[in-house]
C-alpha cells in the first residue's frame, strides 16, 4: 500500500514536471510574440526618426534661405539728389535685422541638431536626446514665428502704408526690395511650421516609450 | 530498493514545492517594492499636473489682459480740424487687430484646456490628454509669439519712427495709446513664455511613462 502511494505520488510529480515543461514551452512563444511588437515599435520609431532628420534638412533649407534672402536685400534707387541717395537695406529696419539674426540662429541650431537626429535613428529608444530636441525645437518655434510675425507686420506696412499714422507705402519705389523681403517672410513661416511638426513628432515618439 | 528510490524522489519533490513556495513568498515583497516607486512616480506626475493647471491660469490672465488692453485702446486727440479728427485706435493697424484675435483665441483655448488639465491631476497616468495639450500648446506658442512679434515691430516704429522709409514716430502725439499698446505686447510675450514652459512640462511628464 505504501509503495503504491509513493508510485502514485511519483506519477503525479512526473505529470507536474511535464506540465511545467509544457508551461515553459508555451512561455517561449509568448516571449517571442512579445519580442516581435517590440521590434516593430523600434522600427516604427526609427521611421519617425528618419522623417525627423528629413524635416530638419527641409527646415534648414528654408531658414537659411530666409536669412540669406533678407540679409542680401539692398536696393539703391537710380534717382538721387545732391545731398543723399535713396537706398533701402534690411538693416534700416530693426525688425528685419532681428529676422536675419533669428533665422541665422535657427539655421545654426538645425545644423547642430542633425548629429543628434542621426543618434535617434541609430538608437530609436533614447529618450533624453529626444526630450532635449523637443524643448529646443519649441524655443525655435517661438524664435522663428516672432521674427516672421515682426517682419510680416513691416512688410504689410511697406506694401499698403497706413493712413492713420501717415506712414506711406514704400513698395512703389522699392519694388524689388519688397518682393525679396516678402519671399523671406514666407520662407520663415514655412520653417516655423516645420518646427511645429518636429515638436509634434517628438512628442508622439516620446509617448510610446 | 525501488520503494526507497521513490521515497527519495518524493522528498526531492517536496523540497522542490517548498522552494517554489519560498520563491513565491520572496516574489511578493519584490512586487510591493515595485509598487512603491510607481505610486511615488504618480505623485510626482500629479505635482507636475497641478503646476500645469496653475501655469494655465497665469497664462489665461496675461493673454486676457493683453487682448483687452489692446482691444480697448482708443485715443482721440483734443485738437481737430474742420475736416477730420486725429484718432488712433487699435483696429487702424492690421497687426494690432491680429494681436487681439490671437490673444482672444489663446484665452479661449486656455479656458477650454482647464478641464483637461484637471483630468490630468485626477488621473496622472493618462497619456492621450497630455499629448493633445502638448500639441495644442505648441500651436499656441506660434500664435502668441507671432502676434507679439508683429505688434512689437509696430510699437517700435510708433516709438522711434524710421528715417529711411520716412515713417514718423506717433508716440509724441498718442502717448497714452503707445503706453497701453506696449503693455499689451509685454503681457503677450509673458503668456507666450508660459506656453513654452507648459510644453516643456508636458514633454517631461510624457517621458516618464
Amino acid at each position: 500500500m505504501d509503495s503504491k502511494s509513493t508510485s502514485y505520488e511519483t506519477a503525479v510529480n512526473i505529470s507536474e514536471t511535464e506540465s511545467t515543461k509544457l508551461k515553459s514551452s508555451s512561455a517561449a512563444p509568448a516571449a517571442t510574440s512579445k519580442a516581435i511588437p517590440h521590434n516593430q515599435k523600434g522600427g516604427w520609431r526609427r521611421g519617425v526618426a528618419i522623417f525627423d532628420f528629413i524635416l530638419r534638412l527641409c527646415a534648414l533649407v528654408t531658414a537659411l534661405a530666409a536669412a540669406t534672402t533678407m540679409g542680401t536685400t539692398d536696393e539703391t534707387l537710380p534717382l538721387f539728389t545732391q545731398f543723399f541717395q535713396f537706398q533701402a537695406s534690411y538693416d534700416d529696419l530693426p525688425a528685419f535685422s532681428y529676422f536675419v539674426v533669428a533665422n541665422a540662429i535657427a539655421s545654426a541650431y538645425l545644423v547642430l541638431s542633425l548629429p543628434f537626429s542621426i543618434v535617434c535613428i541609430v538608437r530609436p529608444h533614447l529618450v533624453g536626446v529626444k526630450l532635449l530636441l523637443l524643448i529646443l525645437d519649441t524655443v525655435m518655434v517661438a524664435f522663428t514665428t516672432a521674427a516672421a510675425g515682426a517682419a510680416a507686420a513691416i512688410v504689410y506696412l511697406a506694401h499698403n502704408g497706413n493712413s492713420t499714422t501717415q506712414w506711406l507705402s514704400i513698395c512703389q519705389q522699392f519694388g524689388d526690395f519688397c518682393q525679396r523681403v516678402s519671399g523671406a517672410v514666407v520662407a520663415s513661416f514655412i520653417s516655423a511650421f516645420i518646427f511645429i511638426i518636429l515638436v509634434v513628432f517628438s512628442a508622439v515618439a516620446l509617448r510610446r516609450h
